[in-house]
């Protein structure tokens, strides 16, 4: 009988826990995720900033996994897990486990102000970058359009909050937008007057990289018309912009960049989670008492290996991902399972069309050729050669004309449309 | 004092009128459209079944006319036009003319039965595309997870109501999608069972093509799995499917390709419309009496040439467009009008990947060189470059492959982000 592997969640972690196990005899998997598609998280921002298509950044999970007949991937959202009875049960029925990998990743935290969502939404799926980009391009279009001074200039303020990579890629797309793209397109505005405010709670951004570096993408930053307000915490955020304490920023533009918390699942019983819903996990990313359940990617609090948890970003994802479904794989094999060492590769973040940061082990670089190494990474790991080839070429194109082709402004559905017969669950 | 040309749409017809203005001095244009983009709608088809990117035929329309610096553009909605002022309304405010081109095209007719269009969604935005590209394919997931075989064949059964040029691309591309791309991507279902169903209610699909092409295309469509229905009028179409008299095929998926009406607007005083909603233009595409109106594209009734009105295709747009501009510039240099008359190029249809018809003049043809014939005229008049190489790789691509790179199932905006606080007029 083979043995039954469920994985929950088809982002970088539980994809790589399925394609271990892929061709595997003697193990069936069962992949679920909320979308049909894999995400490469890390280029979402283009999207959100019109340089990038969803399809460029997207794959469907089934169709990745095809040529593993021992793979089936089914959509659906994980309701509960019953750790007595080893059974998921998601909107489509349940299903049972001999081991189950959980990576349903992270989502916003508003830190106590969920109020605050639908004035700044946040950066984490297709459909929240096309919501984003529609907000930033339809800026300029309202601004375009009316007359008012004061509304024009709260049309063009363009507030990010939080100074971590998510916020610093944002900031500068927008504000190079703003400078480049978008400069000779209108009449009565001039969008280089646009004003981009990035806002950070704590002393400075890009807190992760060396204080030379997120100096370096700051002047960056400043170059491309942005200006970073650090040691700024946020107060309160509504329709009409944003406060920090006795300051206040009128913005019909706010986004949010400024938190994640793992994404929650009802356990049963009840298993300990962090403060940021994130599971403590064992040195083999398995949880207490119960060897068959992996956690991993962003919803697991690993920190055997620092003292504190690791961060929640791809390599870490990828990495746990491999090793999860290795370990499944040993177990089968009858030999004993390995802790977890994430090796850090080194970080990365860009600022604007030719700019990045680097940090690889002791080595730190910044400009231009950082821009360089930024982009052969990212569509290094960018999954399957079409998309490669294409999002190469599409880059190209915007490199040498300042030009953004996906400046779509996408209507959301009216509401004559929004029954969908043929998927009740959603 | 610069003569003021207001342009209401960005299609083919308002786009082309602008551009005959443009450069032109002592003219001011002034184009407001609802959407932001031009849209290449004789691929959009291509979107709805995933070969394409939303991004890869649209282009924003102001970039597209930035280059002349007598045009504006405005993203907005005409509300009323009042002939006697020489001023419309928008929903961000009032313009005035000297001349006046309304091209705001059509849109879906249901034939008093407007309740159906929640079941089957039409064909014409963005939105609609997406919306039918995520219903298309999340009936295939939906039938994977769920084990019930009438509810499995319910989800596999596609209908498609409308046997003209878009009824037949969107079931040959829905059936080469099961029979090909999908083929291998699932477990518990094989995608080749799906039924696909053209429903005409004519004696035959395509009438506008000869017998003998009709046909043909028929039998292509048979390749692909489509069945044609033909003398099959529906009588109801609800969340459980299509009823044709005593007859009822149960489909999770129905799609309206049926037939269109021209967008109303609010004339003040009224004047005279067809019951398509079409206005009845003078031989030079204005309206009686108000030679400074100028009506073109799907909403212009021009019988002048055959007797019947002009077919509400992209080429007669393209040239109605090309026509006022010039009549309107002739105007200004003291010349005299000149009557429209369409030169009729051809026409085409594709099934799938590989098969086309083709009517030019005398000439007609059909299989693989009607395909490459069809390719390359549509690649040709995509606007801009870019789209153009882009579309050529992923379609080089696909090809080879059989393979979809769209296949996004984006979800809709969950209601917390309903709200927009940027642009309260949408």
């Amino acid at each position: 009988m083979a043995k039954q592997v469920l994985v929950i969640g088809g982002g970088f972690a539980g994809f790589n826990v399925a394609r271990q196990l892929g061709g595997v005899s003697d193990v069936e998997v069962t992949l679920v995720d909320r979308q049909n598609h894999h995400l490469f998280q890390p280029l979402l921002y283009q999207v959100a900033t019109a340089g990038l298509s969803p399809a460029d950044i997207a794959s469907p999970i089934r169709k990745m996994l095809s040529r593993f007949h021992n793979i089936r991937v089914f959509q659906g959202d994980a309701k509960s897990i019953n750790l007595d009875d080893r059974e998921v049960t998601f909107d489509f029925g349940k299903l049972v486990y001999d081991y189950l990998a959980v990576a349903c990743g992270a989502t916003h935290c508003y830190f106590g102000h969920d109020e605050w969502e639908k004035y700044a939404p946040g950066l984490k799926t297709i459909t929240e970058a096309t919501e984003i980009r529609r907000r930033v391009l339809s800026a300029f279009e309202q601004a375009e359009r009316i007359e008012h001074p004061e509304e024009q200039k709260r049309q063009l303020t363009f507030v990010i909050i939080g100074g971590g990579p998510t916020g610093v890629e944002l900031a500068g797309a927008i504000g190079e937008m703003s400078r480049f793209t978008l400069a000779q397109d209108f009449r009565r505005i001039n969008p280089r007057l646009t004003r981009v405010i990035l806002i950070e709670a704590g002393p400075r951004i890009l807190p992760m990289f060396s204080e030379k570096q997120a100096g370096r993408a700051a002047r960056d930053l400043e170059n491309l018309g942005v200006q970073v307000w650090s040691s700024t915490p946020v107060t309160n955020v509504d329709a009409d912009g944003v406060e920090m304490g006795e300051e206040k920023i009128r913005a019909a533009t706010v986004l949010w960049a400024a938190g994640t918390e793992a994404s929650r699942l009802k356990w049963v019983p009840e298993i300990d989670v962090d403060k940021r819903g994130r599971v403590f996990v064992e040195p083999d990313l398995s949880i207490p008492d119960h060897p068959e359940v992996f956690i991993a990617g962003d919803q697991a609090n690993f920190s055997h290996q620092t003292g504190k948890p690791l961060p929640g970003t791809a390599p870490v994802a990828f990495q746990q991902g491999h090793a999860i479904g290795g370990n499944i794989l040993h177990e089968l094999r009858g030999k004993r399972r390995k802790n977890f060492h994430f090796v850090d590769k080194g970080q990365m973040a860009t600022i604007g069309r030719s700019r990045a940061i680097v940090e690889i082990g002791r080595f730190a670089f910044a400009g231009g050729f950082a821009w360089l190494t930024w982009l052969f990474i990212h569509i290094y790991y960018l999954t399957g050669f079409k998309n490669r080839l294409l999002v190469i070429l599409k880059w190209g194109w915007s490199y040498r004309n300042f030009d953004r082709g996906a400046r779509l402004i996408v209507e959301k559905n009216p509401d004559h449309t929004l029954e969908f017969p043929s998927a009740e669950s959603e």
